[in-house]
């Protein structure tokens, strides 16, 4: 059986739900106040997973410290005090939903990763609002 | 791959653990102070899962707000600052254990949600008594 | 200058809102669904306060242990998974607001603990409502 | 000896910090990646306290419901999901920092609420940057 | 469909991550500041879950009293204030990594709960340090 | 009026508690688990508080980033990952209780702070053993 391990990293960023082929009134029908054109923002906590098995010298599936200067590297290093829509190549046509985040989060760690171990994403947009990705 | 996005809502409510069909004395021995006649309760932390695909247009998989109003209108509302044993007609017949609970909620929601989204309720008692159904 | 010490325990509890001078209709528009005849419950988290100064030879202002002891004896194991209204001799004639189980806290404490001791009980009825006693 | 009450609320929204008076050279030296000219944001925590006598007929210092929704009509429906610095008169001269939030907070409230009551605002900016106003 | 009961406990122990078979030079590289020779330690926080299907006369998958028992008689009475590395039998040739940490304690506990229940192991080392065994 | 900013950081340390004048039995009977001569461990969170005016070019009262450097240079890279009885000079002739690290931390930081800011610190040594210095 393998082991999964986790680490919590996080970052604050501006942000606004935005679907530019749509008119105003549409994009304020669907998203509502998270589409005021001046942005609001969130403190994300994001947890990154890794599944594998306990190397046997180091009883590491993979070393936690490695892992968190990786996301903060390449992840909230990137989208820290940023506003998401306007800072980031990855939302320039791509709506920054919690869901869209997780994925781009996702896509960006994967090939860092050795394949030999699986990866996931979870993201926190508020203590309410949760996305997974892969879900279960 | 699929995305799974979760709502985080809450709910006050009393309630016993008692089998009727049992004497006073083998609920008190298998109910301990649970069973305590006059009610006791609990804030209830509810986590709803749903699982999908981002819609392309909005990169939504389920409109939280939506979902949030849902769970509000179907199950909160319902439960909040009641008696389970006495105010809801869904325990009756059935023993309002965290694991009830549960169930009955998923029961409420699942026809609620269209079936292309697979359905999960993570139900915290008290921050240490924490069910999941379906169990993943 | 002095040191305080705050030890955290919980009680899980039933209650309802209500004054018996008052029509149902009245508590009804007072305490809306916290009057519900039924009672509804919380998970009560609370945090109880000394100040003083470490002992030289221990470095205690007050033993932990010794200070959670003295709660669960005297406060949590009378009123966990009880109803405040009907199990407790305290609210027989005091409506069990989180503004009065905090002041009856105090006063069953307050014999308990040195007088060389000050003491402050703060009381989460949920995550979003609080009380302290005494007030700073 | 009073009682002190407090109400948990919250409301996301986007801010920079900045001074006009000074080059971007000087904002970027003093308020660093707070000063990201494109915004970024936060999930404000606010904790908002009053001090009292309990109503002898209630058994209320203050009627949790009325305060929270007193905090939803004049603050937090004013700040959430909005862009401080452009969406709020109170900032158009004011640097956003928490301290200053906190201070207009206070002010906001402190007409709506009887001069017999102390209040005092506490804002989490994050769960490791906290303002208090009044200082204890 | 079944469902999981979760029960949360906690033990706090000192522990160092060290290869007997390294030089102290390749301890210090490979495990950085957590191979002190004097120590350190942390409040772990454990989460076991088990599946099953609730008994149709009881309403649990197992009893949550029992289940905290079981941990605190097999798991945390063990580790509690204690030194993982010289007062555990369990890691005299084992390294106290949180994912060998949540090994043992599920072999621990697999031979005390009945075949029918899958058991799954959760352990926060840190907030920001988390493992799962077996992974999801 | 002032406004109190505070910085929430943290450590992961060793540590017992012991009155080397005492026999093994008497620290023992007084300090009971805590005295392992083995050692335990905690995640301890710490929050330094600092009282003052808002700058008016700033709108700050303190830099909570050089707050929080200050804090990690002179506090927490000291004891993290540290056995607070072997590795720190600060206790050596001084039993680690909570009370007395929280004393050490307001002195180590007290000279580093303009006088103009008064200082305050809180100590979570577990989620529910907490100490405050100097007491409000």
């Amino acid at each position: 059986m393998k082991v999964a391990v986790s680490r919590k990293e996080h970052f604050n960023a501006a942000h606004r739900l935005f679907n530019p082929v749509w008119s105003d009134e549409k994009n304020l029908r669907v998203f509502g106040k998270c589409s005021n054109p001046n942005y609001h923002g969130h403190n994300y906590e994001l947890i990154v997973t890794l599944t594998g098995e306990p190397d046997p010298e180091t009883g590491y599936v993979y070393d936690m410290k490695v892992l968190s200067d990786l996301i903060r590297d390449h992840v909230t290093s990137k989208f820290d005090h940023k506003n998401l829509n306007l800072d980031s190549l990855h939302f320039q046509n791509l709506n920054p939903t919690a869901e869209n985040i997780a994925i781009v989060i996702w896509n960006i760690l994967r090939p860092l990763i050795d394949a030999k171990h699986s990866l996931h994403v979870r993201l926190f947009e508020t203590e309410r609002n949760i996305v997974d990705y892969p879900a279960a």
